[in-house]
């Protein structure tokens, strides 16, 4: 008897986070995505639109939980986002009672993963670096932008 | 010589959001209504459209952030809300370190003011009536979509 574990495939829910970046990227925009997955569907995917769509809450996060549209309940799901959420997708999570939260990568944006847990959410930060070496890039080409997105840290 | 107050007028720009909360409640949505204001200009305004748009995150703070655009700076603004805000839109707050919040009432939500005070935020709180009602109203007539839009607390 083989015991299913209880949440997504790590490695899979990832790429298509990845995915999402690039394809932000790719419009000229914040290389952030994310994805909203149970142990069976994806529930959502998204990326960060602040440039695309003039929306500066359309973080890569709160672009996926949108996708995902609404729920009375996020029990049982995992986020998966290419970097570590700032305060207001945080604060989502924390809203939503999202239980699990995986990160790509907290480099580039340490975000406040502490928080996070303090909350009773468990967070796996990766260290990818196809997360990092995007997010970096971006960084390099657009510093006004990203520094506009994160409210002028 | 006058001194012109640093801030908008707060009774004009609570009218903006109450006005916000009531377009959404006639819309048969969640009757939560916001401005953006510097001394001089609204910026922006929205309410709540969870139902309306079937997406979780439009409350109705950040329904009025995606109004008013992308913007390098919020300094010298003021954001009304006509309800205390929740912790997505606390975070929206501190991330766009808009230095001004003024609530309607808190009552039918307490929200965590502390939360805010503790990043510096300057945070009024008022008890309006007309607030106070349509929260009231909507509760009563909605129980599941007031408990689902705020994650079920």
């Amino acid at each position: 008897m083989r015991h299913e574990p209880p949440w997504p495939d790590d490695d899979d829910m990832m790429r298509v986070a990845i995915e999402e970046a690039r394809t932000g990227f790719a419009e000229g925009g914040v290389p952030v995505g994310a994805a909203l997955a149970t142990r069976t569907e994806l529930l959502g995917s998204g990326h960060n639109e602040r440039i695309q769509r003039h929306d500066p809450t359309a973080h890569g996060e709160i672009a996926c939980l949108r996708a995902a549209g609404r729920r009375s309940s996020y029990a049982g799901t995992t986020l998966y986002t290419t970097l570590s959420p700032c305060p207001m997708c945080s604060g989502a999570i924390i809203l939503f009672q999202i239980p699990r939260v995986v990160i790509g990568e907290r480099r580039t944006y340490a975000g406040d993963v502490d928080f996070l847990r303090s909350h009773g959410i468990e967070v796996i930060v990766q260290a990818d670096e196809r997360c990092v070496a995007l997010m970096s890039e971006f960084q390099r080409l657009s510093p006004q932008v990203w520094s506009e997105d994160i409210g002028g840290r």
